[in-house]
């Protein structure tokens, strides 16, 4: 069982190899790695050990190889079909995002219980009413949602989503909800970054 | 030294207790906590334990007191002062969203680079030219930059930010800027997450 906290690193190892092989590298090593991304050359070794072994001592690692291991083990080589749940501002923010398509993540359906907003069309996608979602999911293969409701109505929602068989959610909405095992969530919150930020402000105002 | 780790939970807590505070408790167990944040009890003492004893053995955590005395760690019993860097679709979202202010997070200020931008009032607040970030940093007191610019500007405006003298920076951008020692940095990016929960879509898929 590889600790959640690793995966949750290999996605900056596959972004600072991509940028690395850009700007015409073949090879690097851990150290300059670990530079790159502030983490220590050990974490990183240690890290890449739970998927095998990725370089020979004191000759780094060769960023081709290890770029595609990295996005295999992520599941990154594939498309992944999204829905948007939610479309008030934040929504149309975020059907607008142009990050997610490059790497590979497609929005293809977007849902919101505001019959004004039903059969709009956001970003090139209709919105749907949220009681098409199962049939939607079924038909356009949806593996993932992006929850962007106000917090009040996540858990609804979110049981909702889960019910109509998605089973990877990223959750914008400022609250924690509850997910059956077996789904995967990610929450998406900027006032959670603030407040572990004012930590080190509030320390660094003190000196 | 704390580690990092602890810090980023931290704010998870804060959150917790407060939900429970309204919800009319007034103790909780470290076991009943880590049900709710899907943390172990361990793990809860553990993290508690760099601050401070906060409970008695088998008495639970007075949440009003410990909720309060997290507070002030993270230095949320105060108001942190916040500037927009970059108006786009994404940063007039960020303007318009409605979780920062009663966390204690008033944005003061907003900048963009584009002329037909600037004089623009966009949430209640005018937009300027990126060249009175500096004064305007001294004159409202701003601690954080929330950060909404395309990636290929990023690093070249957060270095302007940092030279405003702001020493937070929350990132929306999907690159990882660097930045000086004794400037922090959160980085809000979808695609990392979605990066992270697709290993386990995709192992799930393969049962």
């Amino acid at each position: 069982m590889v600790p959640e906290v690793v995966i949750l690193r290999l996605p900056l190892y596959v972004r600072a190899l991509a940028q690395l092989l850009v700007a015409g590298h073949e090879v690097v090593s851990s150290h300059s790695l670990g530079n790159h991304l502030q983490i220590t050359p050990a974490q990183i070794r240690k890290d890449l050990s739970y998927f095998g072994k990725f370089g020979k001592q004191g000759r780094g690692y060769n960023i081709r190889f290890l770029l595609k291991e990295l996005r295999g083990i992520l599941g990154l080589e594939r498309e992944w079909r999204a829905c948007l749940v939610g479309m008030g501002r934040l929504g149309r923010a975020i059907i607008n995002y142009p990050g997610f398509a490059p790497q590979g993540f497609e929005i293809v359906a977007a849902f919101d219980d505001d019959p004004r907003k039903v059969g709009r069309v956001v970003g090139g996608i209709a919105v749907q009413a949220m009681s098409e979602i199962e049939g939607t999911v079924e038909a356009k293969k949806v593996d993932i949602a992006i929850v962007a409701v106000p917090a009040q109505h996540v858990q609804s929602v979110i049981e909702d989503v889960v019910a109509s068989g998605v089973l990877g959610i990223l959750n914008y909405a400022p609250v924690v909800p509850k997910v059956p095992r077996g789904t995967v969530m990610r929450n998406i919150d900027p006032v959670l970054s603030l407040q572990s930020m004012t930590f080190y402000l509030q320390q660094m105002k003190n000196i």
